[in-house]
Order: structure tokens, then sequence, then C-alpha cells
């Protein structure tokens, strides 16, 4: 069974969409939700849904860890005519996941108690992000 | 089929599981395997097996990439209130994968010659950590 | 059903096998695949396919974030006797994925319009390198 989300995102950070993900189960009883995210410019992540400076912490981490173009240390990056937000973009999508697979019991997705499921923008621009998920028994 | 594992953590590091996983197969002979972990300061890593000191220096590279919150590198992040290894155990947490997927042939876990399965713990204080295994065909 | 893939690599960087992984699906209509890598010093990545200065700059990212154990800031690493770009690819092969999956729809592969599938090797001597496929419905 397949189901498509689309999170509409508007500039960098992490948009939560576990209770989509959670409606689409409909019922089935067992087995492993895989999602998949259709794009080398953001990522899925499993993060702490309880305080948000959470969320607002791995954001700043990552701008840190992979800065802008327009950065001297990344200089040597070639890759800059779509903007300097772009090839960092694809480079946190490397180091963060693309696809998330999470167990399914009793109707339910197999999250532990603080964890929730997550878009992490990285490009500046407002965009639509596609994300497949998959259940298999 | 799902199994529960239990991994008793004692501070930062490697710790391997891959016995138990491979116990868990019950003899089923084709499919792949998910390992979920249900937490956010903790991940799941498939490494070498072979040099102790490989998960040693990998701890190391790790706890250097993200310093604890007392490091003045780290003056930016804001999630603090649960301990100067908290928001780091975190950000690795993202960095880090939350899931694996192990294919299964002949009953075997499809690993190759000097892959473990390990729990990588980013906290300092003793931890349960539950991890959850599912088998698709 | 399972297909074994063997990607000959010639020094560090990314490598195309989306074409090969296409091929293996063999009429298939509905599932999820699962890639595996059966190594400790390389990875599998999902990447644009567009640019090849986007591989380049991948490439580059990587390692300087992650320098050789002659660099005199890696000099707290320990495993260093299979030489200076092996326990740094331990390092990548635990930042990167290991695996990969990928939703399988009306028999084709669900990337996106630039996603491209790739084998990023982190040694620098020529290897032969294990990819497990798994299709599960």
């Amino acid at each position: 069974m397949q189901t498509d989300f689309t999170i509409p995102t508007n500039g960098p950070g992490l948009y939560e969409f576990t209770a989509q993900v959670a409606a689409s189960l409909h019922g089935q009883t067992a087995g492993v939700l895989t999602l998949f995210v259709q794009h080398t410019s953001c990522s899925l992540v499993i993060q702490e849904n309880a305080d948000p400076e959470v969320q607002v912490d791995l954001h700043n981490y990552f701008a840190r860890l992979v800065p802008p173009t327009t950065d001297p240390k990344m200089a040597y990056l070639t890759h800059t005519y779509e903007g300097p937000d772009d090839m960092p973009a694809h480079i946190k999508a490397a180091l963060l996941p693309t696809h998330l697979s999470i167990p399914v019991r009793n109707g339910q997705l197999m999250l532990g108690t603080w964890q929730g499921i997550y878009l992490f923008e990285h490009r500046d621009r407002a965009h639509r992000r596609n994300v497949i998920g998959h259940l298999s028994s």
C-alpha cells in the first residue's frame, strides 16, 4: 500500500508531519512503513517532538556544519549557479536521511514517546516536497 | 515477525548486539530485517567488528564533531536544561541512523565479513535502549 | 527477490549504478527495494544526477570533514595501520548510508527527477564492492 504526502515548506528548518503519516495506516495492523523523499535538497529525520528549541538547534548546527557557498571556507565548491544555498543543501541531503523505515504494530507507528517525523528543508525558497510512503507486511 | 531488543548502555560509545539479532531470525530463510531504535539520543550503526580501536575512534570523532554545550563553540545552542550532553546527543542522532535494513538469505543476515551491528549511545548516564526488529518477506 | 550487484571502484568518489538497479526489477510492479552494501569503508547515497560538479563537490566536502590520519587534526585516531585513508573511510561509512530503501510503483523506481543511486567509495585503492538488493512487496 502506497500513500503520497505533499509537505509545503517556507525556508530552512524542520516541518513535522507525524499526524499525516499515522492517519495513512488505515488499520493495517503490522508491518514496516518506508518513507522516501523524492528530492536531493531536503531530508527526512526522526527527532524529539517535545521542546521546539531542539528543532531550532538542529537547524543552526547544520547551518554551521555546511555554510552557504558565500562563506570563504566553502570557496572550493564549484556547483554554485543555483544559489549559495543549493550545494550546501545537497551536502546536507547526503548527511541526513532520504528515507525512514518505521515498524507498525497493532495499527500504530512504533515511535518512541518523544519521536516525531520531520521533513528537514535545506533550501531558502518555499517548496512543495513529495514524500512516498510504502507499507510492507 | 517482530522482535524487541533491550540494549543496556553505560556511557557513550558503541555496543555490539549482532548475535542477538542473528538469533532472532528463527529460521526465516529470506527477507529484509529492519531495526528501529525508539530514542532520539542514540543511534544504530553498522561498523567494523574486527579491531576495537575502530569503535573508540568513531566515538572520539563524533565527540569532536559535536562537542558538549559547555564548549564555547556550541554557545549558540539553546536546548541545554537536560545537561551538556543532551542537545549534542540529538544532533548525533540526526547525523547517524535511527534504523537499519539488512537483507536475510538462507536464514543468515547478509552482513559483510567485517560488519557488526551496534547501538551507538550518545548520553553520559546509563540507559536501557529499546530496538524493534521487523522481518519482511 | 534478491539481486547481487558488483560495483568496481577506482579511488574515492561517487559511482552511479541507477541503470543496473532499474534493470533488476524484472517487471515486479509494486514494493520497496532495499539496497545494502557489505562493506564498512564505502557508502550508498541518492544524489543529484544532473550536474557532475555536485558529485565532485560532495567528495571534496567529505574529504575536508574527515581528513586522512596524516592530518595533524586527526592525530587522536588510533586505527592507522591500514593506511591514512582507512579510519576516515570508516567514519564516512558511519556518516553516510549503508542501505537505501526506494519505493517501486508500476514497475518503476520512484526516484525524483534528479535523483540517482551512487556507491560512494572512501578508499584510495581500487575495490570491487558488493551490494545486495531485496525487493519486498
